[in-house]
């Protein structure tokens, strides 16, 4: 259908509720998506707005700055600065001029990214202590339009510090007369505009918020985070540890141009280069040993992709537990100890099976000394095995200490370490047992 | 402080407000935090039922079944019975006979885990529809201790179908003698208890739904999921994911015991180990050719690292891409281009650095061929890259499509399948190019 009869699906969707349209757009392939998009009338285009980021960025790639200005203008302002920052710096310098809330959404953009500031509302109820309960329910009928979801109204003096808030079901339930200062919650957490957003959902789960008051370094009561905020906010972080993980910058996007693919991944990429070249001249160190037995070469790959795979596995676990509080420095000995003797056994069981193995393959093929190749290899992998574990176990904790992002470090950092660790360790070891054994 | 000095911790903290408590419990060392915990007496324990699950988990691991049962009984059903969850069997069933909620917990549990039925809260507010907005606030009056939570009345007909919902601000703006029928909003959407709460949230996001209505089979409204438990859902399936992606039971907790660390772990090393023995074989089969050019031996550990760093940049990207919705299958073919060529600039990169150095260490060094080696070093890696790249950047993409976690597939199945990728490009390209000129 969408192979271009644009007369006709316009036709057809003129009076599709917005829901319906975003269904569609969501399950078309993007090419197409952008196609039918482009087809939209101005305020169909508002559907967008209701779209993850992510995905709405992606849809929004190569359309007009006319489109553009009519999306952003059917966005809340936080959520029109968040998508501003996504598009290329020239057709943001474009489009910024022409939109209606350019101000609320310039004075957002005045805060650190990820911080409280930049993510808040501005919209928000705030009322006197001495008024009545009928004067507030009169003050949200009035407002009743502007405010789209309203949570909890704030009480604030008239400095606009906050002394309270009053909870919908308080406004409910107190009668018309009382007094706000009489019926108000005390018990006020707020963060500043400065907080990481990471904070602020902490925050929000250790005080069981579902929305979190902003308030400027003066204790002044400047805005709110959603709910809705909140949950992005979650699903961010979650993207950034893993992209940080993964050898990727914080902000990589699924859908990007070639270009930004490219400078995006380069840099880890020559840096795994880099700590492979060191690998490389562990093992060029013994390249007459490797002469005289080249069978030698066979068990790089496996002492690399073990110490590899036990490295990410111990540091996964600890940059997890950093992040929900689980684990901390000062429990650093206590888990290191535990992390080791699990190696110890994981890595026994995988040595013993590496020396069945080499056993069997010995019987095929003819090997000198294979019982101390088989020996020599299996001990090697154990040691490989428990220093890649506490190279991944304690890197992500000391890192944290020093104010380090420790996702970033369990990508290339200790996978690259690792194994280049791992092939010393087998080299040496063999240089030990094995090399003097033969002719 | 903590040293044992019990007595005077517990006169010091008798009147500590339990935020307080909490924000000591939160910064003491693991083992300290349950020591202190010991000494609290059963109302101050349930602050605990604050702290995020996994923190908590490490609390209680070894505390007493009294303890457990003051513990669980403080908490809201839906969090005891995901706590019940992760304790031992034979504590778990210790334990549930005593609990107070123990009906609301065991009819919890019998919704499949992770399903909407098994987080959602049983309490919330139901109307009939014939009802005035005055009826509707008494009713609220009533039962106002026990909801915590307020967030909407739903409109329910006699068989429990829900029929719309009423937001605090339409009772607080409705005068008292409207209808409910009249005032409430229609729009109601609502998830099936077998729903996936990945889902859930995806559908929260969609329609900007604070509190999340459950509906069982026949329609009948049997709960409602809160914010506090759709951000937690978040955060779990974020660390699902990243569990899966690095080798790990998707509910691998930062402090396990031993036997567990093993256990969780093992499976995957082992799987590693079997794929790894298969690139040793490769190395194997060139043996002879290895025993004339150690030096090769040298670039196994550039090739394979740079196809696992490249490999998991490129799953990545789709895992995320897959998990927001802007990664599809129809999109394959044109991601997979756009990939391509990514990875043809990148690895054209690293393939002429690699070029440089082998070119730089032949000054020094003495190797046949020099030139012919540099070049086929750089040819091989650049195909190698391609080539991981293809494989990371597709294979989630086709998981996903035959329903499969595409989470799984990053971590282990695709760093090892490229490992022996690479090493079998590396040695076949040697074979054609540079191995035939030496003598």
């Amino acid at each position: 259908i969408k192979a271009g009869e644009k007369d006709a699906v316009k036709r057809a969707i003129r009076r599709w509720p917005p829901q319906h349209l975003l269904a569609l757009i969501v399950h078309l392939p993007l090419k197409r998506a952008r196609k039918l998009f482009g087809w939209l009338d101005k305020l169909q285009t508002r559907v967008v707005a209701e779209l993850n980021p992510a995905f709405r960025s992606a849809l929004l790639e190569d359309c007009t700055v006319q489109r553009l200005v009519d999306v952003l203008d059917g966005m809340e302002p936080e959520e029109a600065a968040d998508q501003l920052d996504d598009l290329p710096d020239e057709v943001e310098a474009q489009v910024l001029p022409r939109l209606k809330d350019r101000g609320a959404i310039e004075s957002l953009r005045d805060y650190r990214e990820e911080s409280a500031g930049s993510i808040m509302s501005r919209k928000f109820v705030a009322v006197p202590p001495d008024w009545t309960v009928g004067q507030v329910t009169h003050e949200i009928r009035a407002n009743a339009r502007a405010i789209e979801k309203l949570y909890a109204v704030y009480v604030v003096d008239a400095e606009h510090h906050p002394l309270g808030y009053l909870r919908l079901r308080d406004l409910l339930l107190s009668p018309k007369e009382a007094r706000v200062a009489d019926v108000m919650s005390t018990d006020f957490v707020a963060v500043g505009p400065d907080t990481d957003q990471e904070e602020v959902a902490a925050i929000a789960d250790r005080y069981e918020l579902s929305v979190v008051p902003v308030v400027d370094a003066d204790g002044r009561l400047i805005g709110r985070i959603t709910p809705k905020q909140l949950r992005r906010v979650l699903r961010e972080e979650a993207e950034e540890d893993r992209n940080l993980m993964a050898g990727l910058p914080a902000d990589t996007r699924p859908d990007e141009s070639i270009v930004r693919i490219v400078r995006g991944r380069i840099p880890w990429l020559l840096i795994g280069l880099a700590g492979a070249s060191l690998s490389a001249t562990v093992v060029g160190a013994f390249e007459d040993q490797l002469a005289k037995a080249a069978i030698l070469a066979s068990f790089i790959p496996i002492v690399m992709s073990m110490a590899g795979n036990a490295g990410i596995q111990a540091s996964t676990v600890a940059v997890q537990g950093l992040s929900t509080g689980t684990v901390k420095f000062a429990d650093l000995g206590w888990r290191l100890m535990k992390e080791l003797l699990a190696a110890l056994a994981n890595g026994a069981i995988a040595a013993l099976v590496l020396v069945a193995l080499v056993i069997g393959v010995a019987q095929v093929m003819d090997f000198d000394a294979p019982m101390v190749l088989a020996a020599g290899a299996g001990l090697s992998l154990l040691t490989v095995v428990v220093v890649a574990v506490a190279v991944g176990a304690t890197i992500p904790i000391v890192l944290d200490k020093l104010g380090i992002d420790p996702a970033m470090a369990t990508g290339v950092f200790i996978t690259t370490g690792n194994d280049i660790l791992s092939v010393m360790i087998f080299f040496l070891m063999m240089s030990l047992f094995y090399l003097p054994l033969l002719p």
